[in-house]
């Protein structure tokens, strides 16, 4: 409910816990949201969504729902998803039925995942690789199409000539769009993209994206491009991290390389993305790249990092930038704090963030 | 042409050069194969085959080529590809044309990647990630179907609202013969073996990977499994690759994995492949896991060592086990005599490993 002295500019913001350690990690991202932007610069409405709503209530996502959270300004997004194998949960169901529901309905084209090494912080690279060097780039990951469209299908299931089929749509507008947003991150970061797919395999969604790139990019003079195949991809983010700016890719390919870019950047504990769509039409979803980790779930022990520096990038969307700032510079500030080897637990590393951005 | 006298085991090897370092490494490897199995083990043939070669006769593969590679025991491939961007050359020509090609109508369905660390190889990945780990892997990646069957298309092509389509086509007997053969690879290593897919988003294809494995699974009782979406596959190949044993997965997955897998391991200057038709019904390919790498074409600075790791593949399946031992143990006392920061030429790393193994 909003207050009777709440200010107009007061925001909407619908919260999904999730399963797992997703309403750990969310509690101390709105610990941090609200000593941040204090109490009153969002109204907060809670949904109870996720593999335990969904064994009790038969439903994952209704139309009602949906409606109520297409009226919220913005969504923060713990982690859904039961543990591997749990009973009568279906594989697929919480994430097509709910998460990639959400970002396909609400038309998330930009799913934004930054990666920096920040200092202090624990990466599997090596000195020779990462020691000196800025490791700090931006994936744009399409979020709306691609091989996660859903179209495909199972034929004969079942029997020994069981033929399963998924179909990859790519669109001329989806493309394109994606593209120019990497485009002007581009140009307010350090003006360089690259296009990472596989045309040389992928020949129709390939070129389509290769065109595209290559002519948007005829636009921005200012910024330098290149193209690597995803498995390369891969090969230099292991290698040479330091050398992207900003890449942009579809969405299998950028499901699969952010989650590189984080392990090598300090892990998917510190991972933040947003799924945005721009227009403002609908309401952008922020959320950790970790999923709900069933086995520590209840522990306490779940790193919140990842959950805050998404309440950053929450922050930076709806236009709250010093508050963004405050975050971000917060949460650098406790890392570089860390003593390697010595454990906090959830709720220790959400206060001491918060204590940071009210300090 | 064989020699009159020629022992009656001797083998057909087809080789293929291709294009930019394929035929210099090719030429080590060969060397190498000479010095361990004799002049007379193997008749060779060459195919001048690749993008010159298109340039010049504007075929990519003719039926006839097609019919005599088939009569052969056994096929060396260096790498094909022009360079990006090359003058007439349509990207995914070569690609889908030749490589692929070749994959498919051989049915090449046990695409072999093993990855081993090495002593003394260089690694991006920190001491505290790889020291006193052993990190020795082979990743089993499906050869002939998935999103590369090369079915798609584009619509409306050119026009803004261009739609391009690839449809990932996985069939039960596609499946279960490459999950059979990495449950039996893994029965002759340590009976470890991880399934790499998306089935939570790619429902109809993961499901069919995911029931067919759980069922051969259970012939195996001895073989201990698990299961990784390929977006965490890639965080375990940074942070801990030790933990693998026998990966199994799909076209595409395997294609992303294995580069990262070289990676880590030492770069894909090391990384050898087969392309195995485990029935014998066609010809095996042997290859470097690098491409054409035509900026460094022509120089001979390139490593031949994947494509002579490559060869003793190719001996071990053709069943001259004694002399790929000899290869493999060539090659890891060539890397360990070493010296970082040394370079070699193509051919003195050639000549090095080849003295080795005739001592
Ligand atoms: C949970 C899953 C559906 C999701 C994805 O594949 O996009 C996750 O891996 C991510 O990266 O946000
Ligand atoms: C060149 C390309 C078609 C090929 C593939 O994608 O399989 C290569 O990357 C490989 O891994 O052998």
């Amino acid at each position: 409910r909003r207050r009777y002295d709440a200010p107009v500019t007061q925001k909407k913001l619908a919260v999904i816990g999730g399963d797992g350690i997703g309403p750990e990690v969310v509690a101390e991202g709105l610990k941090v949201l609200e000593a941040v932007a204090g109490p009153d610069a969002f109204e907060t409405t809670r949904y109870d969504l996720g593999a335990a709503h969904w064994q009790r209530t038969g439903e994952v996502l209704s139309d009602e729902t949906m409606a109520s959270l297409a009226a919220a300004d913005v969504i923060l997004l713990g982690a859904v998803g039961a543990a591997p194998g749990a009973k009568d949960v279906p594989s697929g169901l919480l994430e097509r039925g709910l998460l990639l529901k959400l970002r396909f309905a609400f038309d998330h084209y930009v799913n934004l995942r930054p990666s920096k090494l920040y200092p202090g912080v624990e990466t599997p690279l090596s000195e020779a690789v990462v020691g000196g060097r800025d490791v700090d780039f931006v994936v744009v990951r399409e979020g709306t199409e691609g091989l996660y469209c859903g179209n495909g299908g199972t034929f004969r299931g079942g029997t020994p000539a069981e033929i399963g089929t998924e179909v990859s749509i790519n669109t001329a507008y989806g493309v394109e769009r994606v593209v120019r947003d990497a485009f002007e991150r581009a140009t307010r970061r350090r003006n360089k993209l690259t296009l990472v797919h596989k045309h040389n395999v992928l020949v129709y969604a390939g070129g389509l994206w290769r065109r595209i790139f290559e002519s948007v990019a005829a636009e921005y003079p200012q910024v330098s491009t290149d193209y690597l195949h995803v498995d390369a991809a891969t090969i230099f983010l292991a290698t040479d991290p330091a050398r992207f700016d900003v890449i942009v890719t579809d969405n299998l390919f950028g499901d699969i390389i952010t989650d590189l870019a984080a392990a090598v950047t300090g892990g998917i504990g510190l991972a933040a993305s947003g799924n945005i769509n721009p227009s403002g039409a609908f309401p952008s979803m922020f959320e950790p790249v970790h999923g709900s980790a069933p086995d520590i779930a209840g522990q306490g022990v779940a790193d919140p990092t990842a959950t805050i520096s998404s309440v950053a990038l929450l922050l930076e969307h709806v236009g709250l930038l010093d508050e963004a700032a405050r975050v971000e510079k917060a949460v650098l500030a406790d890392i570089a704090a860390r003593t390697p080897g010595t454990k906090r637990s959830t709720s220790e590393i959400g206060d001491a963030i918060a204590a940071r951005v009210s300090a």
